[in-house]
């Protein structure tokens, strides 16, 4: 039956696998976070086989060793471990299930491990796919930036069959800091979408609190020591402060640059408007963000940090 | 000059209160904040002289020692110093400006120390109209509630001129655990009202995150747990987490019974809102979130803890 | 060429389907709406054979004289003109391209019209899908409810290619008063979801309006009056008040009975939050209406009709 | 006893100003809206007598013939019945009950209108000390902009004595085209800032609309025509629409100038905003438009018409 029949796989494949661990590890995605992780797969010893959409991004990970191939099939078909690392859930959609997809060639008791952040709809589906032709699929999207994901310190929320997440976090280890067991598949999906919606709300409502106690003759500072020692404290008042001139070392403190895009914030607000529309889950200050994001969107702020909210809001 | 007499009511006024500091404190508002308050006075050896407009309020303090007059012009006319701790910004004009208040029989160089939580706009005109008198008007909201009032471990956020800041220290430190300097008069409002829009903020948000998360198949705890070692982390989220058996010690493990009523936080957003509008401040989600809290009282939450905000949203 | 093609076919369709105006027309889908968009094609004198998951809903029209067939592929492989009316667009996938779906079985040259109210991108990939077997797919939803189905008084709003507009009309124009050509498939769709989207916010908006200006001391009749002959007027304002006592003959007079379900609307407000968030495009208002009916839900308002809102809001 | 007193100087007070209907007219606050009403009272042969802060705003009125004097105070003693037209709240404050305001000198049974836009509660409070006075006091605020102005074409939204109001219509009836009895004092700027919080709701709404239908495909023109044959439609959509091309002689058209500026309509937002928090009231739609218009401000729209909203979400 299928138990058995899963159980059997996973004995294989995992005795495969581990026995054998540092064989080639495929990697698909070599975009601006995708070419640091798979550097790091390298770093740690494990040889890699790539492929990506735009040439002139291999050709860096070629002269670091790496085999490059022509599309996601032929990664699958040498590799039976394989990380994607894609922009959104339509290129998911098309290097798992596209006519040169993953699953045209890939090994029965393969291992893929999805870390792009999509519509944990779409990590079921995928995982749904990969289980018909025998493979195992693991979504594991990151919170980190760019800078995480070069010195290996990005944090994976992981989702997908338990047996096969020490497999999993074999390799994830070598590319992040901390990896954390979430659920069933899409759970890894819905943890990131979850924080980075909460992660939003905490941004705006803290730049709108900035800006008021401002206008109201408070020091900015003291404001932040304020909050940060009371029941207003969060991440975006204590670590990441949206104010110039308050904290050092974010992007607040440099005109905005770097950080994290407020285009991109706009997509993951997107996804967990999605997913709350779907389940029929009522977001409102979710869904506010998510509006306040896409406006400033259509305001000329998409490559600031979205801590960038400050600045919409105080005018200038 | 006005700077001169300022400086030398200031010399007088410190001079001589400080001379004889366990001479009568007054305290005018025994409700469920002030009774406690006015109680750990008393314990600190202050001789305490009271008024509030229910008799059976007085009785409780009378029987510990106070003295109990019959309104705030009598207290002043006693005391050098006056706490007031009153239930919104009406209260206060009354108790200071009416034809029984203070101001009618204040002395020259008393110090009028609120801890109401009302509009800070209404603060600075007491404070010009206590000037007028000789007084010195200082706002010092707290923060905590009831339970931090009785174990006089009360934040109090100060707003005032800096060199009286000692002397009321001198006071609020009987009654709280941190007292802190915010800058001018009003700026204590100020940051009470900002701290808990924005407590507001993440705690709707926290609610809806949660919410969500469940949906898609999330542990509650396991959520939490990310969210607090990620950029999602708030204070709504780690310290009084609103859903049930996530932590213990908090109102959401007592179906949302004692805390902080939805109702009074409906009234503090309530100021946020009217600071937020007289100053062209845009405030979003702090707005949505009053909103929310308006709706809430309006379907029977007012008298529930406003971490509920998470049952009023997951329906039932 | 593919030009060439579509006019031959075309061409063909029109001809042959015109030529004999009166032949069978499939109908799928016979709930609370299709059932009575079925009765008034067989009224119009059209031969009808339908289906439906729930066989009972097809004993009705049996006994009309309607030929009642097993799956979708059977109605398409007897009639080359077919309606669909279903809940929404998972259904519409499963009847068009599931394993029993319409195009199993269609015929070239055969025309689809789909009056249900779904996502405007499915509506284009059942477009799609219908062209690679040679047929014409059509959207087509309406407004008006159920006493608009039954007495032939609907609206359509029409997508598609321009050419087969009038083949559609035929049809349409035996359970609907007006028939609006809206652009390429997809379009009637859109200007449903954007008629939805724009009459939520002002039935939210007049309920808001209308209990302020009740606790203002206005008396809601003499409000509505002024609102009607202002700018502040709307639909919602003049034809379907929410407060009750104000107008007569609309739900807010029979207990929010009747009418447009807030279920329903949530679930089209949801359509108008995918396609703003599929396009990137701002609904700051549209977004908070769909939080406000899904709260709705969550609370108890599911079955009311949607001008309920105003109770939701006055508490009670 | 009091009513009698009132009966008897509104006896008084109605025989005395009706018997010599064009004695003069006091007119205080000649702006952009006041100087083309008091041109009007000019033109139906009233004597006017006004005055304003700013001289220069003075002169075109005196040119016409009309007296100006120093203050309010003087206005008040010359003339028993005086319109007043102000920006704000403290400013109606100030013309009132201030140094050389009108009740420093005003006659008994003077009628006092104003027909400032401003909170309500301050036109009670201005009742109330009118009252004291033994003089009646209106409030009469407008809807119509400076063109209506100019041409007489004014709605007045009257709050007051039901028995003064035919009194007050004889003088409004020269600036307006209609005067509407909304019922007790401050009742007129109720039924004023619903319509406009009712209008800003349905101008954002509708500019949501539009933007989302023409990104989804639909023609402008021809989805504004189905909104208005259908249950979107709203005076926004059929007689003010906000995307340029869609209607001719709308400030769209021409690059939103002209019309009613956005700051204003803040400005109107915030009085909702304000007597919506006194009242407890929820509007959570009325809340957000508040929160978007002061947005744009922040932005740099205060100086276009309201219905640049569209442009604001549209990006450009």
């Amino acid at each position: 039956n299928q138990l058995a029949s899963r159980k059997f796989r996973s004995f294989l494949s995992n005795s495969g696998r581990s026995m054998a661990s540092k064989t080639q590890v495929g990697f698909i995605g070599l975009g601006n976070m995708g070419k640091p992780m798979a550097k790091n797969l390298l770093k740690h010893g494990y040889p890699v086989i790539a492929t990506d959409v735009f040439p002139e991004s291999c050709k860096e990970l070629q002269e670091l060793g790496a085999q490059i191939v022509d599309n996601p099939a032929e990664v699958a078909d040498q590799a039976d471990r394989v990380v994607t690392m894609l922009p959104s859930s339509p290129n998911v959609i098309e290097v798992y299930t596209g006519p040169n997809g993953i699953l045209k060639k890939v090994k029965k008791g393969s291992l893929l491990i999805d870390s792009s952040t999509i519509d944990p709809a779409v990590s079921k589906e995928m995982a749904v796919a990969a289980e018909k032709m025998g493979a195992v699929f693991m979504d594991a999207p990151v919170s980190g930036g760019v800078g995480a994901a070069s010195s290996g310190k990005l944090t994976f929320m992981v989702g997908g069959v338990e047996e096969e997440f020490t497999a999993a976090q074999e390799l994830l280890t070598c590319m992040g800091a901390n990896v954390v067991y979430c659920g069933a598949v899409g759970t890894g999906q819905a943890a990131k979408i979850c924080n980075n919606m909460l992660l939003a709300i905490g941004m705006i409502g803290t730049s709108e609190t900035m800006n008021l106690g401002i206008r109201l003759g408070l020091d900015p500072k003291l404001l932040a020591k304020i909050l940060n020692m009371s029941s207003g404290r969060c991440w975006s008042s204590d670590t990441y402060n949206p104010v110039p001139g308050v904290m050092e070392g974010v992007p607040s403190g440099n005109n905005y640059q770097g950080g994290f895009g407020t285009q991109l914030m706009a997509k993951d607000l997107g996804l967990a408007q999605t997913t709350a529309t779907n389940t029929k889950t009522p977001v409102p200050l979710g869904s506010l963000a998510h509006q306040i994001y896409r406006m400033m969107c259509a305001r000329g702020y998409s490559g600031k940090d979205f801590s960038s909210v400050f600045q919409f809001l105080q005018g200038a």
